[in-house]
């Protein structure tokens, strides 16, 4: 119906947002907070206090490796991870640990909707030199402390 | 020295790859057999036997995160993933093990040379569904068997 898309068409970021997430597997929502869209994909925050830590979630039905996105969506896709790169170390400073490596992953063995990690890492943190995933149990934010990095990364990624 | 250049130039690119490898931190020398050189990554096969798994390491000097690239090299590192993701299939096939699900990673918490994993996974695997990165102790292949995994992974690859 053309009015439903004119409509879709002027809503905020923050409504697209919430909208698309409906096609999120539930896993996602139980375990992070909705940052925005980009230009390819959902981004999100993971409610995990021990490490600043951004998910992207590809908007592309059924995608569940690289090979399921066209080369421009790769293209996007790198920008992307290095945007959330910039927004994982804005999170770090603004929660006053400072972001020492950048990790990437894309793993999807637990839950195979497309998404990738990039994640904030410090020789102080809970895994270090281990990676994140898989390892203990994720710490709650304080709601304080969870609202000033989201803050700093819609900034980073400008949303 | 002009005669030194040419001579670079015209080198196969075997011995390229062991020219550039020189440039290699001595971690990926101990624990993977070379693969050969792609337009931006060297190439290598990691010695565990226990999944298909190749690392590409960016030819760039002194780069350790993403960041630390052009977006041309970007764009090129990420169709060498997608390449070395069909070659880690033809390599588990080559096995007897059909890769089920790839897994991307860019770490470097330990070795901090800038290098890609791209994984074979599948759900009888060692680590599955955990990440393989600091799981258990690498297991050594067969001679025969890391002839036959080189030689799919280097055809796959146009090596």
């Amino acid at each position: 119906m053309p009015q439903n898309e004119e409509s879709a068409a002027l809503a905020p970021a923050g409504e697209r947002a919430e909208t698309w997430a409906m096609n999120l597997d539930p896993a996602f929502l139980a375990t992070s907070e909705a940052l925005g869209d980009l230009g390819l994909c959902h981004a999100r925050l993971q409610a995990d206090a021990r490490y600043p830590w951004i998910v992207l979630i590809p908007r592309v039905e059924a995608a569940r490796e690289l090979e399921d996105l066209t080369p421009d969506q790769r293209r996007l896709l790198m920008d992307e991870i290095l945007a959330a790169g910039h927004a994982v170390r804005a999170a770090g400073l603004a929660l006053g640990r400072e972001v020492k490596k950048l990790n990437v992953g894309q793993l999807g063995n637990v839950t195979p909707q497309l998404h990738l990690h990039v994640v904030g890492r410090r020789p102080d943190d809970a895994a270090w030199p281990g990676p994140v995933w898989g390892h203990g149990a994720a710490e709650a934010y304080q709601p304080e402390a969870l609202e000033r990095a989201v803050a700093a990364a819609k900034v980073a990624l400008g949303l």
